[in-house]
């Protein structure tokens, strides 16, 4: 089936990211930290929701081309319940914004949100 | 008084923007329009409200370095009734996201808002 | 044979590229679809010819530094008749405006260049 | 009159830029003279035209966002004779390529053009 | 004379940059103070000197292309006593990685440059 | 064990480089030739070290986002006898000044600095 391999990828994604967290952690010095600390921070819940933040750091790593960024942050829409409509508004905005460019992105954007719409609907 | 300078600034953005908007729109075929047309569609209120859409596009902007396009969005965050808390958020994702290249812009798009606020009381 | 594998690279990115567009197209509602129309569009034979509009789409690609932009491209400008020499002239445009952070897409996209000639004496 | 002013702006960079050019001249060494030598090479005649390379280069100034480059090379085209369709044609490529973000670069892209035109039907 | 002048620019620049770290600060809450603080502490001496560290800086915001952000690596470079030679090879660098765009700001980080030698040559 | 398949993934970088760059010169005319000059002497030991040199290339390609650059330098940093220390502080400049968006390039070069220490212990 083909659900086994789509899961794969994400969970793939997850892992590599952790053991490349934990060697930037063991090299990183108060500043890395601090920064690291820093870019989980502005994605908390505030006079914003969690939801309209992660679909602001999408956008803007969709704009600024960061596939890995994309994808985190895709997988973080889809925990905080975005839906279909929300995600299209959104990614359309990031390729008026961005330009052709990104259409690449787009796609692969489109892709790991359908994974990960797959996944639940096979668990 | 200084707001009159301030009021001014964002007059003559906007003045500014009028008047090249139509040089472009006296050379500009279909393509162009056509683009010009997607760009303020894309904004419209959906399944996301426009005060998110222009968040997003601000965000986008910021990270993206370009002055004109931020103006642009914070004058529409001030017109759909952003408040000072979640501008701070957005900017500050924006700032983490985009880097210390980006503090330029932040602090001009503070500025901006500032002369926003100051010419609402004045009235 | 090498060929049958560089063939099957050019050929591999295609049926990728189609099967993402077919996952956009069930997502994308009418502001992505119109975009889409628009980024064909622009290309389309008119006052300059898809040649020079197809190089000028490749150089783009080359210094904003999307290597799925670039190959598509090239393939274009393949389809075109585009000359080793005008190939070399456009790109080395390109190079010279993007800096030494376009090389790595320079090196890949003369490979996917030489792919394609290599595909078509081989036929 | 009108055209007096706008012709002082196309003069007025062309001086600024030689001036600045001078002092970097000044402090150049081997490798800052061989840079520019590149810049102004590739874009002679080739397999190309001139036309078509100074096109290249505006659009890839266009998407890359770079005011200086784009005037220059606006200027280069117009001294090229390129017509005001194909000037549509190849900035509705950088504007669908690079994205909304280029818009305030493309409306002074045909606001400089605009001036070269009235400059030269007041000669 | 010419240098009141020169002086004034950066001045000027010096005194606007404090005036909107102000209204930063008076808006930004504890995310966009950690930002700042820590854009601050990556420049401090440790196992790299600060002036490599400003070299550093200021060559990213070369490629990046950031004035502001290039004025203030210049002026700091200026008080860690760089010499003419090491700037040039520094820029060299900048010029070559980032390519023909980045000249116009290589221009003004020069003019800069001399503004800052030709004032102390005149206290 | 596992070193021998990171001590791999450094010397297929190499060796794909170099393949790719026979091709590079076989296409390559005068003006491409000279810029791939330009691209190794502006790294030559002058008034600035090779180690401060590589450096600068290290962050300007971390900045700017090249996989492939950042690769590069890191190779050249270690032959230049880089310290942990020094490459964290460096990182961190290139961390704070392009932001979070640099993040997964910051991991990957972390990663490589782990092989390149490595490869060495085991030799």
């Amino acid at each position: 089936m083909n659900n086994d391999k789509e899961n794969d990828s994400i969970k793939k994604f997850k892992k590599e990211r952790e053991k490349l967290n934990d060697i930037v952690m063991r090299y990183g010095k108060i500043n890395t930290k601090r920064f690291f600390n820093l870019d989980s921070n502005v994605y908390k819940k505030g006079a914003l929701s969690s939801k309209t933040k992660e679909l602001i750091g999408l956008v803007a790593s969709l704009v600024l081309r960061c596939d890995d960024c994309i994808l985190y942050h895709i997988i973080r829409c889809f925990e905080e319940g975005l839906s279909d409509e929300e995600l299209e508004e959104a990614l359309s905005i990031g390729l008026v914004v961005g330009g052709s460019i990104t259409i690449p992105h787009v796609r692969r954007a489109y892709k790991h949100w359908e994974e990960l719409k797959n996944k639940r609907s096979n668990q």
